[in-house]
C-alpha cells in the first residue's frame, strides 16, 4: 500500500490531544476522519509526537497507507477540503518508502514554547501563549537553560505518568529570546520525556522571575527529583514546530 | 471630572466592528459595560479609530471621562477584570488633561496587515491574517507601495460609504516584507479614508501575484476612480497596532 508522509498545523485548544479516543474530539480523530470521508478507507495513522491537550503544532509529522496510489497533491486536497470546519490543516504531502515511519525514523523534535510577558491579558492571543503578568528576565532564562544542554537524567523534569523506558535524554538545543512582548523558548532534541518542555519551560520561569538562580536550576536537574521541578508551564504556549527524520539531518 | 486615557488589544472577528449599536456585540459596547459594571457611572467612550467589523487592534487608544478620581492602575485592573469573558484586554491606562481626546488630538494611526502566504490554510491563525494561496512577490509589492506614500487623492483606495470630507490624504510610510510565511504591509498616516488599508492591501496583492504591474498601481491611483481598485482585502488580516499623539510624534 502506498505511503504518504504529511504535515500539519493545528490549534491544540480545541481537541483533547493528538491520540484518538472514542467520543473525544482529538486531533488524530479529525484526520482519520477526514481520509475515511475522502477514500472510503478506515485508517489510522502514525505521528511523531502525541502532543497533550492545549499543546499546538505548526509541524507535527504523519503518515498513512492508503490502499490506492492517489497523486500526493490530491491527498492533500482532500483532506484539506474535509478538515475545513476543523482547526487542522495539511501542509504538504509526499509519497514515501514503507520503511519510512513517522514517529519511528525521527530522530529529532523541535518545540517552541511562547510566553506572553507583559502586565495585560492577551486578546489576540488567548490560547496560544503563557501570560506571564510579572517581569521576565529572559537573558537569565537563557544563561540557565544551558545548563539543561548535553546528556542528563531528567527525571526532574519528567511527569510522573511519563512511559519512557529510561529518564536519560540528550537536549541539543535550549534557548531563550525576548521578541517584543513575548519571550519564546526553543528546545530541540532526539526526543522528550512526557511533560519535559512544560517542566523545564516552568522551572526557566522561576529563574525568569528571580526566585530561582540559575544555580538552583541546575541543582534541581542533578537532585534528579520530580519534587524539585518548578510549576509545569500550562498547555497554551507550547507548540510542536518540527521534526527531524534522518536524510533531513 | 477626570480624564483616562487607555490602550487596548481586541480580537475583532468577535465583534461587529469597534462601533457601539445596540442589540450588536460591539467593542464599545464590551468596554462601556465594564467601565459601567466598575465604578456604576453610564459612559460614552471615545477611541482613535473606528475599526470595522473583523479587524483587529493591537494598539487602539481610547479615553473615558470618569465621576471619581481613581488611581489608572484601579481603573485598568478593574475594567480588565470586567473583560475577562470578552476579547478586549486593557493593555494600560494612564490620567490626561481634559484637552486630550483620543481621537481629535491624534496625529498618526498605524496598520499592519497579515497575508499568510502559503498553500495550506491557517489552523492556528483563522480569522487573524489573509490566506493567500499563490505566491507573493513581495518586494514587487514594496516597489509598488512606494507610489502611494506622500499627498494624493485616494478616491481609487476609498470606500464608497466613506464619510470623510475629502480625499485627499497624505500617506507617510508603506512598507511591505516577507516574515516566513507571512507577508507584512504595515501603513502610516495622519489619518485613513475608510477601508483604505484593505483597498490598498488588495490592490497591491494583485501586484504580488503578478497581475498588475507597480505601474499598473501608480495609474490606478492617479486615475482616482474606485472602479480601478483591485479586489478589496478581507478584515482578517488588519490591525490597528498604534496612535500617535502630538508629544509622542
Amino acid at each position: 500500500m502506498p505511503r504518504y508522509r504529511f504535515t500539519v498545523e493545528y490549534d491544540g485548544s480545541a481537541y483533547n490531544g493528538f491520540q484518538a479516543q472514542v467520543g473525544q474530539p482529538t486531533v488524530q480523530g479529525a484526520i482519520e476522519t477526514a481520509i475515511t470521508a475522502f477514500c472510503g478507507q478506515a485508517v489510522r495513522i502514525a505521528a511523531a509526537g502525541r502532543t497533550d491537550t492545549g499543546v499546538h503544532a505548526t509541524g507535527q509529522t504523519c503518515h498513512v497507507d492508503l490502499e490506492r496510489d492517489w497523486p500526493a497533491r490530491t491527498v492533500m486536497n482532500a483532506l484539506n477540503a474535509h478538515l475545513m470546519h476543523e482547526a487542522v490543516s495539511v501542509l504538504d504531502c509526499t509519497p514515501v518508502g514503507d520503511d519510512w515511519h513517522a514517529r519511528f525514523t525521527a530522530v529529532g523534535r523541535k518545540y517552541l514554547y511562547r510566553i506572553l510577558s507583559r502586565p495585560g491579558r492577551p486578546a489576540l492571543d488567548r490560547g496560544r501563549v503563557w501570560h506571564v503578568k510579572k517581569p521576565l528576565d529572559a537573558e537569565a532564562m537563557h544563561e540557565a537553560a544551558q545548563s539543561l544542554i548535553g546528556l542528563h537524567d531528567f527525571t526532574t523534569f519528567r511527569d510522573a505518568a511519563c512511559q519512557s523506558a529510561s529518564p536519560v535524554k540528550t537536549l541539543d538545543t535550549a534557548r531563550v529570546v525576548r521578541i517584543g512582548e513575548e519571550v519564546h523558548l526553543v528546545f530541540e532534541a532526539r526526543s522528550f520525556l512526557h511533560r519535559q518542555v512544560r517542566s523545564m519551560t516552568g522551572s526557566l520561569v522561576e529563574v525568569g522571575l528571580g526566585r530561582w538562580t540559575p544555580a538552583d536550576l541546575a541543582e534541581a536537574l542533578e537532585a534528579r527529583d520530580r519534587a524539585r521541578c518548578g510549576p509545569v508551564a500550562p498547555s497554551d504556549g507550547l507548540y510542536l514546530t518540527g521534526v527531524v527524520y534522518e536524510t533531513e539531518a
